[in-house]
Protein backbone atom coordinates (compact mmCIF):
# COMPACT_ATOMS: atom_id res chain seq x y z
CA UNK A 1 0.00 0.00 0.00
CA UNK A 2 3.22 2.29 1.09
CA UNK A 3 3.97 1.83 -3.20
CA UNK A 4 0.68 2.72 -4.25
CA UNK A 5 0.87 6.14 -2.07
CA UNK A 6 4.46 6.97 -3.43
CA UNK A 7 2.48 6.37 -7.10
CA UNK A 8 -0.28 8.76 -6.06
CA UNK A 9 2.34 11.30 -5.28
CA UNK A 10 4.24 10.75 -8.57
CA UNK A 11 1.13 11.51 -10.62
CA UNK A 12 0.21 14.51 -8.08
CA UNK A 13 2.95 16.00 -10.45
CA UNK A 14 1.36 15.76 -13.52
CA UNK A 15 0.15 19.23 -14.86
CA UNK A 16 -3.81 19.99 -14.57
CA UNK A 17 -4.56 17.34 -12.35
CA UNK A 18 -6.50 18.61 -10.04
CA UNK A 19 -8.55 19.88 -13.41
CA UNK A 20 -12.49 18.27 -13.00
CA UNK A 21 -13.80 16.76 -16.55
CA UNK A 22 -16.49 19.16 -16.22
CA UNK A 23 -13.79 21.54 -18.61
CA UNK A 24 -14.58 19.32 -21.37
CA UNK A 25 -15.15 20.83 -24.15
CA UNK A 26 -17.89 21.23 -26.38
CA UNK A 27 -18.10 20.47 -30.19
CA UNK A 28 -15.09 22.84 -31.69
CA UNK A 29 -13.63 21.88 -35.01
CA UNK A 30 -17.09 21.83 -36.46
CA UNK A 31 -15.81 24.85 -38.57
CA UNK A 32 -12.56 23.18 -39.34
CA UNK A 33 -14.85 20.59 -40.92
CA UNK A 34 -17.14 22.60 -42.85
CA UNK A 35 -14.19 24.81 -44.53
CA UNK A 36 -12.37 21.03 -45.59
CA UNK A 37 -15.78 20.19 -47.33
CA UNK A 38 -16.02 23.29 -49.14
CA UNK A 39 -12.35 22.68 -50.43
CA UNK A 40 -13.31 19.13 -51.47
CA UNK A 41 -16.01 20.84 -53.38
CA UNK A 42 -13.56 22.22 -55.47
CA UNK A 43 -11.11 19.57 -56.54
CA UNK A 44 -12.38 17.34 -59.42
CA UNK A 45 -13.47 14.01 -57.63
CA UNK A 46 -12.28 10.91 -59.32
CA UNK A 47 -14.64 7.42 -59.17
CA UNK A 48 -13.52 4.75 -56.68
CA UNK A 49 -14.68 1.41 -56.69
CA UNK A 50 -17.67 0.70 -54.84
CA UNK A 51 -16.38 -1.47 -51.50
CA UNK A 52 -19.76 -3.35 -49.56
CA UNK A 53 -20.41 -3.14 -46.30
CA UNK A 54 -19.47 -6.66 -46.04
CA UNK A 55 -15.79 -6.20 -47.11
CA UNK A 56 -15.89 -3.33 -44.64
CA UNK A 57 -16.44 -5.46 -41.87
CA UNK A 58 -14.75 -8.73 -42.73
CA UNK A 59 -11.30 -7.77 -40.12
CA UNK A 60 -12.81 -7.54 -36.80
CA UNK A 61 -10.12 -5.74 -35.27
CA UNK A 62 -8.77 -4.54 -38.09
CA UNK A 63 -7.32 -1.04 -38.93
CA UNK A 64 -9.97 -0.09 -41.21
CA UNK A 65 -12.56 0.66 -38.29
CA UNK A 66 -10.39 1.47 -35.65
CA UNK A 67 -9.80 5.08 -35.55
CA UNK A 68 -13.53 5.62 -35.82
CA UNK A 69 -12.53 7.98 -32.77
CA UNK A 70 -9.77 9.97 -34.68
CA UNK A 71 -6.07 10.24 -34.41
CA UNK A 72 -4.62 11.42 -30.74
CA UNK A 73 -1.80 12.93 -32.61
CA UNK A 74 -0.63 12.29 -36.83
CA UNK A 75 3.23 11.90 -36.38
CA UNK A 76 4.85 8.70 -38.09
CA UNK A 77 1.53 6.92 -38.51
CA UNK A 78 1.28 2.81 -39.49
CA UNK A 79 -1.65 0.59 -40.23
CA UNK A 80 -1.41 -3.13 -38.69
CA UNK A 81 -3.83 -5.92 -39.25
CA UNK A 82 -4.70 -5.53 -35.86
CA UNK A 83 -4.00 -1.33 -34.80
CA UNK A 84 -2.78 1.43 -35.71
CA UNK A 85 -0.30 3.02 -33.90
CA UNK A 86 2.00 6.55 -33.73
CA UNK A 87 5.95 5.78 -33.92
CA UNK A 88 8.00 8.20 -31.70
CA UNK A 89 12.09 7.87 -33.49
CA UNK A 90 13.19 9.25 -30.06
CA UNK A 91 12.24 7.68 -27.62
CA UNK A 92 11.91 3.88 -29.92
CA UNK A 93 8.50 2.81 -28.65
CA UNK A 94 4.75 4.05 -29.97
CA UNK A 95 3.54 7.06 -28.75
CA UNK A 96 0.25 5.31 -29.06
CA UNK A 97 -1.57 2.57 -30.64
CA UNK A 98 -4.75 1.48 -30.87
CA UNK A 99 -7.44 -1.56 -31.03
CA UNK A 100 -11.04 -1.87 -31.02
CA UNK A 101 -12.31 -4.99 -29.24
CA UNK A 102 -15.48 -6.93 -29.50
CA UNK A 103 -16.33 -11.10 -29.18
CA UNK A 104 -15.53 -11.43 -32.78
CA UNK A 105 -11.83 -9.87 -32.53
CA UNK A 106 -11.28 -11.88 -29.19
CA UNK A 107 -12.14 -15.22 -30.44
CA UNK A 108 -9.96 -17.80 -33.03
CA UNK A 109 -7.49 -20.00 -33.48
CA UNK A 110 -4.67 -18.03 -33.25
CA UNK A 111 -1.65 -19.01 -31.11
CA UNK A 112 0.83 -17.30 -29.40
CA UNK A 113 3.50 -19.56 -29.54
CA UNK A 114 3.63 -19.19 -33.36
CA UNK A 115 4.37 -15.31 -33.04
CA UNK A 116 8.22 -13.90 -31.92
CA UNK A 117 9.09 -10.51 -30.78
CA UNK A 118 10.33 -8.74 -34.24
CA UNK A 119 12.22 -5.70 -34.98
CA UNK A 120 10.35 -3.58 -37.09
CA UNK A 121 11.93 -2.84 -40.06
CA UNK A 122 10.00 -0.10 -41.89
CA UNK A 123 11.66 2.06 -39.11
CA UNK A 124 15.18 3.74 -39.63
CA UNK A 125 17.87 1.85 -38.24
CA UNK A 126 18.65 4.52 -36.17
CA UNK A 127 15.72 4.52 -34.22
CA UNK A 128 14.65 1.31 -34.07
CA UNK A 129 14.47 -1.18 -30.77
CA UNK A 130 15.70 -4.45 -31.43
CA UNK A 131 15.37 -7.72 -29.15
CA UNK A 132 19.21 -7.60 -28.10
CA UNK A 133 18.03 -4.16 -26.62
CA UNK A 134 15.69 -5.83 -24.03
CA UNK A 135 18.40 -8.87 -23.15
CA UNK A 136 19.86 -8.65 -19.49
CA UNK A 137 18.03 -5.06 -19.27
CA UNK A 138 15.78 -6.31 -16.17
CA UNK A 139 12.58 -5.28 -17.85
CA UNK A 140 9.97 -7.49 -20.29
CA UNK A 141 8.94 -6.39 -23.76
CA UNK A 142 5.46 -5.49 -22.68
CA UNK A 143 3.08 -5.24 -25.19
CA UNK A 144 1.15 -2.26 -25.92
CA UNK A 145 -1.62 -3.40 -28.18
CA UNK A 146 -2.26 -7.13 -26.53
CA UNK A 147 -1.72 -10.29 -28.07
CA UNK A 148 -4.59 -11.91 -26.44
CA UNK A 149 -7.08 -9.32 -28.09
CA UNK A 150 -6.21 -10.48 -31.63
CA UNK A 151 -7.26 -13.98 -31.58
CA UNK A 152 -9.41 -13.38 -34.61
CA UNK A 153 -6.34 -13.55 -36.89
CA UNK A 154 -3.04 -15.35 -36.89
CA UNK A 155 -1.68 -12.21 -38.86
CA UNK A 156 -3.14 -9.91 -36.64
CA UNK A 157 -1.45 -11.58 -33.20
CA UNK A 158 1.25 -11.46 -34.80
CA UNK A 159 1.50 -7.88 -35.91
CA UNK A 160 1.31 -7.14 -31.87
CA UNK A 161 4.75 -8.38 -32.02
CA UNK A 162 6.60 -5.66 -33.60
CA UNK A 163 8.62 -4.06 -31.23
CA UNK A 164 6.58 -0.88 -32.23
CA UNK A 165 4.27 -2.05 -30.16
CA UNK A 166 6.36 -2.81 -27.25
CA UNK A 167 7.65 -0.98 -24.44
CA UNK A 168 10.40 -2.14 -21.62
CA UNK A 169 8.22 -2.62 -19.04
CA UNK A 170 8.37 -3.99 -15.37
CA UNK A 171 8.12 -7.63 -15.24
CA UNK A 172 5.74 -7.85 -12.02
CA UNK A 173 3.70 -4.84 -13.43
CA UNK A 174 3.00 -6.79 -16.99
CA UNK A 175 2.30 -10.17 -15.74
CA UNK A 176 0.06 -9.03 -12.61
CA UNK A 177 -1.66 -5.73 -12.32
CA UNK A 178 -1.18 -4.89 -16.29
CA UNK A 179 -2.20 -7.85 -17.73
CA UNK A 180 -5.54 -7.83 -15.12
CA UNK A 181 -5.96 -4.40 -16.95
CA UNK A 182 -6.08 -5.62 -20.30
CA UNK A 183 -7.88 -8.75 -19.19
CA UNK A 184 -10.68 -5.76 -17.66
CA UNK A 185 -10.62 -4.54 -21.40
CA UNK A 186 -11.50 -7.67 -22.75
CA UNK A 187 -14.56 -8.38 -20.24
CA UNK A 188 -16.14 -4.91 -21.01
CA UNK A 189 -16.85 -6.32 -24.70
CA UNK A 190 -19.54 -8.47 -22.85
CA UNK A 191 -21.70 -5.06 -21.73
CA UNK A 192 -20.09 -2.32 -25.08
CA UNK A 193 -21.08 -2.54 -28.31
CA UNK A 194 -17.34 -2.10 -28.82
CA UNK A 195 -14.22 -1.35 -26.51
CA UNK A 196 -11.74 1.08 -28.40
CA UNK A 197 -8.18 0.72 -26.60
CA UNK A 198 -5.82 3.79 -26.70
CA UNK A 199 -2.38 2.60 -25.10
CA UNK A 200 0.83 4.17 -24.54
CA UNK A 201 3.54 5.54 -22.34
CA UNK A 202 4.42 8.50 -20.45
CA UNK A 203 7.36 10.11 -19.01
CA UNK A 204 6.11 11.78 -15.75
CA UNK A 205 8.20 14.71 -14.42
CA UNK A 206 8.17 14.37 -10.31
CA UNK A 207 9.89 16.46 -7.54
CA UNK A 208 13.56 16.11 -6.29
CA UNK A 209 15.28 17.22 -3.45
CA UNK A 210 15.83 20.67 -4.94
CA UNK A 211 11.98 21.54 -4.93
CA UNK A 212 12.07 21.02 -8.98
CA UNK A 213 10.46 18.88 -10.98
CA UNK A 214 12.43 16.58 -13.36
CA UNK A 215 11.62 14.19 -15.91
CA UNK A 216 14.01 10.76 -15.04
CA UNK A 217 13.93 7.93 -17.36
CA UNK A 218 16.11 5.02 -18.01
CA UNK A 219 17.15 3.97 -21.65
CA UNK A 220 18.29 0.01 -22.41
CA UNK A 221 20.50 -1.11 -25.07
CA UNK A 222 22.83 0.11 -27.60
CA UNK A 223 19.57 1.62 -29.24
CA UNK A 224 18.58 3.51 -26.01
CA UNK A 225 15.14 2.24 -26.04
CA UNK A 226 13.04 4.60 -23.30
CA UNK A 227 11.77 2.69 -20.34
CA UNK A 228 8.30 4.98 -19.15
CA UNK A 229 8.01 6.05 -15.80
CA UNK A 230 4.13 5.23 -16.54
CA UNK A 231 1.62 3.54 -18.92
CA UNK A 232 -1.84 5.05 -20.19
CA UNK A 233 -4.91 3.22 -21.00
CA UNK A 234 -7.76 5.36 -22.53
CA UNK A 235 -10.95 3.47 -23.14
CA UNK A 236 -13.85 4.34 -25.52
CA UNK A 237 -16.89 2.15 -24.49
CA UNK A 238 -19.37 2.52 -27.47
CA UNK A 239 -22.94 1.61 -25.67
CA UNK A 240 -25.08 -0.77 -27.60
CA UNK A 241 -28.00 1.81 -27.87
CA UNK A 242 -26.73 4.34 -28.96
CA UNK A 243 -26.61 6.49 -25.86
CA UNK A 244 -23.04 7.61 -26.71
CA UNK A 245 -19.78 6.54 -25.75
CA UNK A 246 -18.22 6.17 -21.72
CA UNK A 247 -14.53 7.20 -21.59
CA UNK A 248 -12.36 5.33 -18.92
CA UNK A 249 -8.93 6.55 -18.35
CA UNK A 250 -5.87 4.86 -16.28
CA UNK A 251 -2.85 5.61 -15.61
CA UNK A 252 -0.01 3.16 -14.05
CA UNK A 253 3.54 3.81 -12.64
CA UNK A 254 5.84 0.94 -14.53
CA UNK A 255 6.61 -0.40 -11.25
CA UNK A 256 5.52 -3.45 -9.05
CA UNK A 257 1.84 -3.20 -7.96
CA UNK A 258 -0.10 -4.85 -5.19
CA UNK A 259 -2.72 -7.08 -7.23
CA UNK A 260 -4.81 -6.04 -4.17
CA UNK A 261 -4.84 -2.85 -5.24
CA UNK A 262 -8.44 -2.22 -6.99
CA UNK A 263 -8.05 -0.98 -10.73
CA UNK A 264 -10.55 1.71 -9.99
CA UNK A 265 -7.82 3.59 -8.05
CA UNK A 266 -6.05 3.88 -11.42
CA UNK A 267 -8.86 6.04 -12.68
CA UNK A 268 -7.43 9.58 -13.90
CA UNK A 269 -9.15 12.72 -15.56
CA UNK A 270 -8.30 12.03 -19.50
CA UNK A 271 -7.50 15.58 -19.08
CA UNK A 272 -4.27 14.40 -16.85
CA UNK A 273 -2.95 12.13 -20.04
CA UNK A 274 -3.60 14.36 -22.99
CA UNK A 275 -1.73 17.25 -21.13
CA UNK A 276 1.23 15.28 -19.94
CA UNK A 277 1.66 12.76 -23.34
CA UNK A 278 0.88 15.87 -25.41
CA UNK A 279 -1.82 14.03 -27.34
CA UNK A 280 -5.52 14.71 -27.43
CA UNK A 281 -8.54 12.45 -27.26
CA UNK A 282 -11.65 14.58 -25.88
CA UNK A 283 -11.92 16.56 -29.39
CA UNK A 284 -11.97 13.95 -31.33
CA UNK A 285 -14.35 11.88 -29.84
CA UNK A 286 -16.62 14.99 -29.17
CA UNK A 287 -16.89 15.04 -33.32
CA UNK A 288 -18.33 11.41 -33.38
CA UNK A 289 -20.73 12.01 -30.34
CA UNK A 290 -22.85 14.04 -28.44
CA UNK A 291 -23.19 12.08 -25.30
CA UNK A 292 -19.52 11.61 -23.75
CA UNK A 293 -19.70 10.24 -20.12
CA UNK A 294 -16.27 10.20 -18.37
CA UNK A 295 -15.67 7.91 -15.67
CA UNK A 296 -13.39 8.65 -12.84
CA UNK A 297 -12.80 7.12 -9.30
CA UNK A 298 -14.04 11.01 -7.73
CA UNK B 1 38.41 23.47 -18.91
CA UNK B 2 37.45 21.23 -16.49
CA UNK B 3 33.34 21.74 -17.38
CA UNK B 4 34.47 20.99 -20.90
CA UNK B 5 35.91 17.93 -20.05
CA UNK B 6 32.53 17.22 -18.18
CA UNK B 7 30.45 17.99 -21.11
CA UNK B 8 33.00 15.84 -23.26
CA UNK B 9 32.05 12.94 -21.11
CA UNK B 10 27.74 13.42 -21.18
CA UNK B 11 28.05 13.21 -25.18
CA UNK B 12 30.10 9.89 -25.16
CA UNK B 13 26.79 8.47 -23.79
CA UNK B 14 25.14 9.77 -27.00
CA UNK B 15 24.26 6.18 -29.06
CA UNK B 16 27.07 5.53 -31.67
CA UNK B 17 29.09 8.54 -31.23
CA UNK B 18 32.00 6.38 -32.13
CA UNK B 19 30.29 6.14 -35.75
CA UNK B 20 32.49 6.69 -38.39
CA UNK B 21 31.38 9.39 -40.84
CA UNK B 22 32.97 7.27 -43.32
CA UNK B 23 29.17 5.72 -42.81
CA UNK B 24 27.54 8.63 -44.27
CA UNK B 25 24.89 6.28 -46.63
CA UNK B 26 25.30 6.36 -50.45
CA UNK B 27 22.13 7.20 -52.70
CA UNK B 28 19.10 5.48 -51.19
CA UNK B 29 15.09 6.18 -51.81
CA UNK B 30 16.55 6.40 -55.45
CA UNK B 31 13.71 3.80 -56.05
CA UNK B 32 11.08 5.78 -53.68
CA UNK B 33 11.36 8.89 -55.79
CA UNK B 34 10.89 6.77 -58.65
CA UNK B 35 7.61 4.87 -57.11
CA UNK B 36 6.80 8.09 -56.44
CA UNK B 37 7.15 9.71 -60.15
CA UNK B 38 5.22 6.51 -61.34
CA UNK B 39 2.34 7.17 -59.17
CA UNK B 40 2.00 10.81 -59.89
CA UNK B 41 2.31 10.03 -63.62
CA UNK B 42 -1.20 7.63 -63.11
CA UNK B 43 -2.80 10.54 -60.98
CA UNK B 44 -4.51 13.20 -63.69
CA UNK B 45 -2.35 17.12 -63.34
CA UNK B 46 -4.44 19.88 -63.19
CA UNK B 47 -2.83 23.01 -64.55
CA UNK B 48 -1.49 25.27 -61.73
CA UNK B 49 -0.59 28.84 -62.23
CA UNK B 50 3.10 29.71 -63.37
CA UNK B 51 5.17 31.20 -60.76
CA UNK B 52 8.05 33.91 -61.70
CA UNK B 53 11.49 33.55 -60.59
CA UNK B 54 11.22 36.66 -59.07
CA UNK B 55 8.04 35.80 -57.12
CA UNK B 56 10.29 32.74 -56.21
CA UNK B 57 12.90 35.04 -54.39
CA UNK B 58 10.97 37.82 -52.61
CA UNK B 59 11.61 36.74 -49.34
CA UNK B 60 15.18 35.84 -48.90
CA UNK B 61 14.94 33.90 -45.63
CA UNK B 62 11.35 32.67 -46.16
CA UNK B 63 9.65 29.44 -46.03
CA UNK B 64 9.55 28.83 -49.23
CA UNK B 65 13.19 28.34 -50.25
CA UNK B 66 13.96 26.82 -46.60
CA UNK B 67 13.13 23.08 -46.99
CA UNK B 68 14.88 22.65 -49.95
CA UNK B 69 16.86 19.68 -48.06
CA UNK B 70 14.14 18.23 -46.50
CA UNK B 71 12.25 17.74 -43.44
CA UNK B 72 14.19 15.87 -40.73
CA UNK B 73 10.63 14.52 -39.19
CA UNK B 74 7.07 15.37 -40.68
CA UNK B 75 5.60 15.83 -37.32
CA UNK B 76 3.32 18.83 -36.83
CA UNK B 77 5.08 21.08 -38.97
CA UNK B 78 4.33 24.79 -39.12
CA UNK B 79 5.41 27.67 -41.75
CA UNK B 80 6.55 30.63 -40.58
CA UNK B 81 7.76 34.16 -42.65
CA UNK B 82 11.19 33.15 -41.63
CA UNK B 83 11.51 29.34 -40.74
CA UNK B 84 9.91 26.10 -40.76
CA UNK B 85 9.18 24.13 -37.45
CA UNK B 86 7.81 21.06 -36.20
CA UNK B 87 6.63 21.14 -33.11
CA UNK B 88 6.78 18.60 -30.46
CA UNK B 89 3.80 18.68 -28.03
CA UNK B 90 4.73 16.84 -24.97
CA UNK B 91 7.89 19.02 -24.33
CA UNK B 92 6.41 22.07 -25.91
CA UNK B 93 8.92 23.28 -27.61
CA UNK B 94 10.09 22.74 -31.17
CA UNK B 95 11.32 19.73 -32.11
CA UNK B 96 13.29 21.25 -35.36
CA UNK B 97 13.97 24.78 -36.44
CA UNK B 98 14.99 25.47 -40.32
CA UNK B 99 15.74 28.96 -41.58
CA UNK B 100 18.39 29.71 -44.51
CA UNK B 101 20.65 32.61 -44.33
CA UNK B 102 21.82 35.07 -46.69
CA UNK B 103 23.59 38.33 -46.60
CA UNK B 104 19.86 39.51 -48.33
CA UNK B 105 18.28 37.70 -45.11
CA UNK B 106 20.69 39.51 -42.97
CA UNK B 107 20.27 43.26 -43.95
CA UNK B 108 17.60 45.17 -43.29
CA UNK B 109 15.98 47.89 -40.81
CA UNK B 110 14.05 45.08 -38.58
CA UNK B 111 14.65 45.88 -34.98
CA UNK B 112 13.89 43.44 -31.98
CA UNK B 113 12.77 46.38 -29.66
CA UNK B 114 9.23 45.94 -31.72
CA UNK B 115 9.44 42.60 -30.80
CA UNK B 116 7.84 40.60 -27.57
CA UNK B 117 8.08 36.72 -26.65
CA UNK B 118 4.31 35.53 -27.36
CA UNK B 119 2.85 32.13 -27.04
CA UNK B 120 2.18 30.38 -30.24
CA UNK B 121 -1.61 30.10 -30.32
CA UNK B 122 -1.78 27.45 -33.31
CA UNK B 123 -0.50 24.96 -30.88
CA UNK B 124 -3.64 23.61 -27.83
CA UNK B 125 -3.43 25.25 -25.07
CA UNK B 126 -2.60 22.05 -23.14
CA UNK B 127 0.22 21.56 -25.24
CA UNK B 128 1.78 25.48 -25.16
CA UNK B 129 4.42 27.35 -23.12
CA UNK B 130 3.85 30.86 -21.96
CA UNK B 131 5.69 33.75 -21.07
CA UNK B 132 4.61 33.05 -17.12
CA UNK B 133 6.73 29.51 -17.53
CA UNK B 134 9.43 31.29 -18.02
CA UNK B 135 9.28 33.60 -15.11
CA UNK B 136 11.65 33.20 -12.39
CA UNK B 137 12.94 29.90 -13.78
CA UNK B 138 16.81 31.07 -14.03
CA UNK B 139 16.19 30.25 -17.47
CA UNK B 140 15.99 32.68 -20.51
CA UNK B 141 13.76 32.03 -23.49
CA UNK B 142 16.98 31.19 -25.65
CA UNK B 143 15.56 31.57 -29.60
CA UNK B 144 16.00 28.19 -32.15
CA UNK B 145 15.52 30.29 -34.93
CA UNK B 146 17.82 33.58 -34.19
CA UNK B 147 16.34 36.78 -34.41
CA UNK B 148 19.10 38.29 -35.59
CA UNK B 149 19.28 36.01 -38.69
CA UNK B 150 16.06 37.80 -39.94
CA UNK B 151 16.19 41.33 -40.28
CA UNK B 152 15.26 41.58 -43.53
CA UNK B 153 11.22 41.80 -42.44
CA UNK B 154 9.89 42.81 -39.27
CA UNK B 155 7.48 40.11 -39.50
CA UNK B 156 10.03 37.44 -40.39
CA UNK B 157 12.11 38.66 -36.99
CA UNK B 158 8.62 38.69 -34.82
CA UNK B 159 8.02 35.47 -36.15
CA UNK B 160 11.40 34.66 -34.32
CA UNK B 161 10.03 35.35 -30.71
CA UNK B 162 6.47 32.93 -31.03
CA UNK B 163 7.31 30.47 -27.66
CA UNK B 164 7.36 27.33 -30.09
CA UNK B 165 10.79 28.67 -31.10
CA UNK B 166 12.12 29.14 -28.19
CA UNK B 167 13.04 26.63 -25.22
CA UNK B 168 14.64 27.07 -21.59
CA UNK B 169 18.41 27.93 -21.95
CA UNK B 170 21.19 28.61 -19.48
CA UNK B 171 21.70 32.52 -19.67
CA UNK B 172 25.31 32.17 -19.54
CA UNK B 173 25.00 30.13 -22.64
CA UNK B 174 22.83 32.22 -24.01
CA UNK B 175 24.39 35.39 -24.04
CA UNK B 176 28.24 34.09 -24.45
CA UNK B 177 28.76 30.67 -26.71
CA UNK B 178 25.62 30.06 -28.06
CA UNK B 179 25.83 33.67 -29.33
CA UNK B 180 28.78 33.07 -30.78
CA UNK B 181 27.82 30.07 -32.17
CA UNK B 182 24.28 31.89 -34.31
CA UNK B 183 27.38 34.67 -34.77
CA UNK B 184 29.32 32.09 -36.82
CA UNK B 185 26.53 30.97 -38.80
CA UNK B 186 26.09 34.78 -40.24
CA UNK B 187 29.66 35.30 -40.90
CA UNK B 188 29.45 31.89 -43.10
CA UNK B 189 26.97 33.49 -45.68
CA UNK B 190 30.64 35.82 -46.69
CA UNK B 191 31.67 32.73 -48.08
CA UNK B 192 28.63 30.61 -48.74
CA UNK B 193 25.91 30.71 -51.51
CA UNK B 194 23.57 30.11 -48.81
CA UNK B 195 23.67 28.80 -45.32
CA UNK B 196 20.76 26.68 -44.38
CA UNK B 197 20.67 26.32 -40.14
CA UNK B 198 18.59 23.55 -38.72
CA UNK B 199 18.43 24.25 -34.45
CA UNK B 200 16.79 21.81 -31.82
CA UNK B 201 17.05 20.55 -27.93
CA UNK B 202 18.42 17.47 -27.17
CA UNK B 203 17.86 14.66 -24.17
CA UNK B 204 20.60 12.69 -23.96
CA UNK B 205 20.98 10.17 -21.41
CA UNK B 206 24.00 9.73 -19.03
CA UNK B 207 25.36 7.41 -16.76
CA UNK B 208 24.18 7.23 -13.60
CA UNK B 209 25.90 5.79 -10.29
CA UNK B 210 24.12 2.29 -10.28
CA UNK B 211 26.18 1.95 -13.97
CA UNK B 212 22.86 2.49 -15.92
CA UNK B 213 21.67 5.15 -18.37
CA UNK B 214 19.16 7.57 -17.53
CA UNK B 215 17.73 10.80 -19.26
CA UNK B 216 16.85 13.66 -17.03
CA UNK B 217 15.67 16.85 -17.68
CA UNK B 218 14.00 19.86 -15.49
CA UNK B 219 10.29 21.06 -16.51
CA UNK B 220 9.51 24.69 -15.73
CA UNK B 221 6.13 26.30 -15.14
CA UNK B 222 2.68 25.25 -14.91
CA UNK B 223 2.81 23.66 -18.47
CA UNK B 224 6.17 21.90 -17.90
CA UNK B 225 8.04 23.59 -20.29
CA UNK B 226 10.96 20.93 -21.31
CA UNK B 227 14.72 22.04 -20.37
CA UNK B 228 16.94 20.29 -22.79
CA UNK B 229 20.01 19.22 -21.21
CA UNK B 230 21.93 19.93 -24.81
CA UNK B 231 21.04 21.97 -27.93
CA UNK B 232 22.37 20.79 -31.43
CA UNK B 233 22.72 23.35 -34.92
CA UNK B 234 23.23 21.14 -37.99
CA UNK B 235 24.79 23.50 -40.86
CA UNK B 236 24.11 23.17 -44.38
CA UNK B 237 26.87 25.36 -46.10
CA UNK B 238 25.83 25.46 -50.04
CA UNK B 239 28.75 25.93 -52.06
CA UNK B 240 28.63 28.47 -54.85
CA UNK B 241 30.33 27.34 -57.47
CA UNK B 242 27.95 24.11 -57.36
CA UNK B 243 30.57 21.65 -56.14
CA UNK B 244 27.82 20.38 -53.45
CA UNK B 245 27.56 21.03 -49.73
CA UNK B 246 29.64 21.00 -46.50
CA UNK B 247 27.95 19.72 -43.53
CA UNK B 248 28.59 20.92 -39.88
CA UNK B 249 26.64 19.72 -36.95
CA UNK B 250 27.37 20.90 -33.47
CA UNK B 251 26.12 19.77 -29.86
CA UNK B 252 26.68 22.20 -26.65
CA UNK B 253 25.25 21.26 -23.22
CA UNK B 254 22.77 23.99 -21.82
CA UNK B 255 25.07 24.60 -19.43
CA UNK B 256 27.56 27.79 -19.42
CA UNK B 257 30.68 27.14 -21.48
CA UNK B 258 34.00 29.18 -21.39
CA UNK B 259 34.45 31.04 -24.27
CA UNK B 260 37.69 30.62 -24.49
CA UNK B 261 36.61 26.73 -25.94
CA UNK B 262 36.82 26.92 -29.46
CA UNK B 263 33.76 26.19 -31.56
CA UNK B 264 35.31 23.25 -33.33
CA UNK B 265 35.22 21.54 -30.16
CA UNK B 266 31.07 21.05 -30.32
CA UNK B 267 31.64 19.41 -33.61
CA UNK B 268 30.26 15.96 -33.75
CA UNK B 269 29.40 13.63 -36.26
CA UNK B 270 26.23 14.37 -37.83
CA UNK B 271 25.15 10.39 -37.15
CA UNK B 272 24.87 11.29 -33.21
CA UNK B 273 22.37 13.81 -33.82
CA UNK B 274 20.22 11.77 -35.96
CA UNK B 275 20.05 9.14 -33.45
CA UNK B 276 19.57 11.08 -30.35
CA UNK B 277 17.17 13.32 -31.80
CA UNK B 278 14.95 10.68 -33.47
CA UNK B 279 15.53 13.22 -37.24
CA UNK B 280 17.14 12.50 -40.20
CA UNK B 281 19.22 14.54 -42.21
CA UNK B 282 21.55 12.79 -44.28
CA UNK B 283 19.31 10.91 -46.68
CA UNK B 284 17.33 13.95 -47.39
CA UNK B 285 19.89 15.90 -48.28
CA UNK B 286 21.84 12.73 -50.46
CA UNK B 287 18.91 13.45 -52.59
CA UNK B 288 19.36 16.58 -53.28
CA UNK B 289 23.34 16.81 -53.95
CA UNK B 290 26.13 14.06 -55.75
CA UNK B 291 28.51 15.75 -53.20
CA UNK B 292 28.39 16.13 -49.49
CA UNK B 293 31.86 16.99 -47.29
CA UNK B 294 30.76 16.18 -43.49
CA UNK B 295 33.03 18.84 -41.65
CA UNK B 296 34.12 17.37 -38.25
CA UNK B 297 37.10 17.45 -35.55
CA UNK B 298 38.46 14.62 -36.04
Amino acid sequence: MKRWLQTGATLLFGAGLGASVSRLPSIRRRQEEEEGADLLSRIPVLPVPTVQASELTMSPGGSAVVMKYGFPSLANIKTRESYITSYDPRTRTASWVIERLNPTSLNGPSDRKYCDFKEDDSVHEFHRATNADYRGSGFDRGHLAAAANHKWSQKAMADTFYLSNVAPQNPHLNQKTWNNLEKLCRSLTKRYLNVYVCTGPLYLPRQEADGKLYVRYQVIGQNHVAVPTHFFKVLILEQTDGRGVELRSYVLPNEPIDERVPLERFLVPIEMIERASGLLFVPNIMKRTSSLQAITNR
